[in-house]
């Protein structure tokens, strides 16, 4: 894809979003910052955005594939994916499907236990709020999408669910939960945006069931890089390396 | 109705519940205990109980009259409610008309702002927990209540809103927002239980749109007792004072 990258439109807590020389067409640059407790803990972690990077296009491709709406278009290069401009939509959809984390210090669930179906989570993305969780009624009074947008929502992500877990599952990994975040394309259709990493999935060793994610981070421990290269080195294949030249 | 009251079944905040010699029939005394703050803030306050008895039981005499399937059988005097006994769902469904309160301080809504569809929240009753806000899948999933019965509740609180809205309305009082919660009774259907008062709702002269309720104590103003009894005055018939043998 030939554009030129322009200069910045947004810069978030992980990434920097860049205009392009297409108004439909922004980059995303992968930062190797990482936060966690609504920004009380932060650190850099080199190479930490291009493994994210690669992991999150590899699986917006494998989304894609089965057919799945997303903001992805390509990975320029390591670091750097091009993606459709969308209107994002201030709600992070959180997916569970083995109980862990704040679900299980809010509410009697066990660590562990198995939600079926699969439980989701609507909160609101906001810092200034403290990210509050949502219901359908306060969406629609907020203005922040319609009841047909939260519908398209709800199905996308459990395609979603079903899709990446079965993947993950063929590289070896378990996904307890993770958080999407949607948007509008130019054309008003809901599209799958943001990233899709350890950052914002549990992922677990299925073997050995330890933490290859943001958690080891959250608990102050170390090995929070090679963790995600090993996620990169799970579920990329060959092919995959060689046309993006990535080293891991 | 001649039954006779026995022992204690179970003591809350602000009431006590406890058994007669109908197994099918329990009978709630409202105690003069009043707190806030997930009972960081508490206080007795002499005839409280009473007033809010009479409201809570002329309230529930006009849903009855509407259709509305309650708890409620009779009050056997001021001060003590006769009641079917329900299996009590640990949800307290809140319905907001008009903005005010937690909702404002927790999301980018205005104080004031009305609610056009009232918007309806549902929070875990649990103290151990801090009452979290729940949604449906969360309740699915632990296994409070069936997707069946919450549709119910749904349906019923909103026919409550409507009835209640236009009742406090020609008495000369605005419902901007109030708490119910609902229980089976032991055929398994659904009723509107616990109580209706200015403990649980709040209220607003419609003239001077001064509070009559318990915010006056959240705020830790003085003449709460006066607001409820002001409250009873302006919600009781004649007739009710009369048959009641109510002191106002």
């Amino acid at each position: 894809m030939d554009v030129k990258i322009d200069g910045p439109l947004y810069s978030g807590k992980a990434k920097d979003v860049l205009l392009t020389d297409d108004p439909e067409i922004v980059a995303v640059r992968f930062r190797d910052d990482i936060t966690a407790g609504d920004g009380e803990k932060k650190d850099t972690l080199e190479m930490k955005g291009y493994y994210n990077s690669v992991i999150s296009a590899k699986i917006f491709e494998v989304l894609e594939e089965a057919g799945v709406p997303t903001q992805y278009l390509e990975l320029r290069e390591p670091g750097c994916i091009l993606a459709r401009k969308l209107e994002m939509i201030p709600i992070e959809v959180i997916t569970r499907n083995i109980a862990a984390g704040s679900i299980v210090r809010r509410f009697p669930f066990t660590e562990g236990q198995e939600f079926i179906p699969p439980l989701i989570q609507m909160d609101y993305k906001s810092d200034e709020h403290g990210d509050p969780m949502l219901n359908d009624d306060i969406i629609l009074a907020l203005g922040i999408a319609t009841r047909d947008e939260l519908e398209e929502i709800r199905r996308i992500t459990l395609q979603i669910n079903s899709v990446l877990r079965d993947f993950l599952k063929s590289r070896g990994l378990i996904l307890p939960d993770f958080k999407l975040e949607f948007g509008r394309d130019s054309g008003g259709r809901i599209r799958l945006g943001d990233e899709v990493s350890p950052d914002t999935c549990r992922l677990w060793d299925m073997e050995t069931g330890e933490p290859l994610d943001k958690d080891i981070f959250r608990r102050g421990e170390e090995g929070v890089v090679g963790a995600y290269r090993r996620v990169a080195r799970m579920i990329l294949d060959d092919e995959d390396i060689e046309r993006w030249n990535v080293e891991l």
